[in-house]
């Protein structure tokens, strides 16, 4: 099936930022990467720059935050995210522009590709 | 795309608990949680409990277990589950009514949103 | 919605290997196991095989390498898997034979189903 890819960033020889086949998008996961490469030491500031990020990659296919439907959130340190936890999904929900219809799941990991980052964030999305 | 949404529980403010799109079905990553919000201390008794959580949700978009397609399956403490791999996926198969003819990435994570859940079950099913 | 399962290998009986579904095919995830169940010692001689593994269940949907739309994947040694970026790059784009045009979530996990286990690749391709 055809498909209509989108590439970006250090790695865009090496991986598709997103993928399109039909209606169905496919986003790569998402960091909390400045535009130097580095990242805030907030969890919260990186979840802002995350969700904006999908946004930007969104928009090269038409889309905004609203065609998303699920997300798999990868973090590497739960108890400090849990701790913050009213400001993590408030980040959220400003992103969303209000409560998001989206499914979540939320999982703590051991590394992400960088130490610097904290969040990682992969959406699915239907255009 | 219009969307189904199905929102319950201590997050349901957060997140939807299941977004349908179309014929597909994204469910949150589904925990061991008992009524009370606790967890039985049994990895295989939260297996059960997940299961059923999985089974409650697809029930609101008039499914069942038969329509699940792919589980992608994070646990806390992989030792401890493949020692009681018979249990794990007795129950399981328990859950389905039989041989699944489900697809399953089991990995292990450094940490579930709550220290007390062992094993969270995220599943797609289609319609 | 019909369904086409492919099982395959020691865990035939409790997981299928792929679901299709209309024309989105789910893989459970890959891992590097050698044909005695064990695995090689290095991450990019796993990836070598955990991408035949990926290509071989492709096959047996009339699919191949060039339908896989995006990939999910787990490793055990995110450092030593930085260490060796190009390698296990250049493994990739090996088996996809070139530049995929396939997004990817590369995430750091505490534990695969067996510690010989460096790297699991969860891949869903459209046909």
């Amino acid at each position: 099936m055809d498909r209509k890819v989108f590439r970006s960033g250090p790695y865009a020889e090496l991986i598709a930022q997103a993928v399109q086949v039909g209606d169905i998008l496919y986003l790569s996961g998402q960091v909390g990467a400045d535009e130097h490469g580095g990242a805030p030491e907030s969890v919260v500031e990186q979840t802002i720059l995350a969700y904006q990020h999908v946004a930007a990659v969104l928009a090269e296919f038409g889309a905004t935050m609203d065609n998303v439907v699920e997300e798999t959130v990868f973090v590497t340190d739960m108890p400090s995210v849990m701790a913050q936890v009213q400001e993590v999904f408030g980040a959220r929900a400003a992103a969303y522009g209000g409560r998001p219809d989206v499914t979540q799941t939320l999982v703590g990991v051991s590394a992400l590709v960088d130490p610097a980052f904290k969040i990682e964030i992969k959406c699915t999305a239907h255009l």
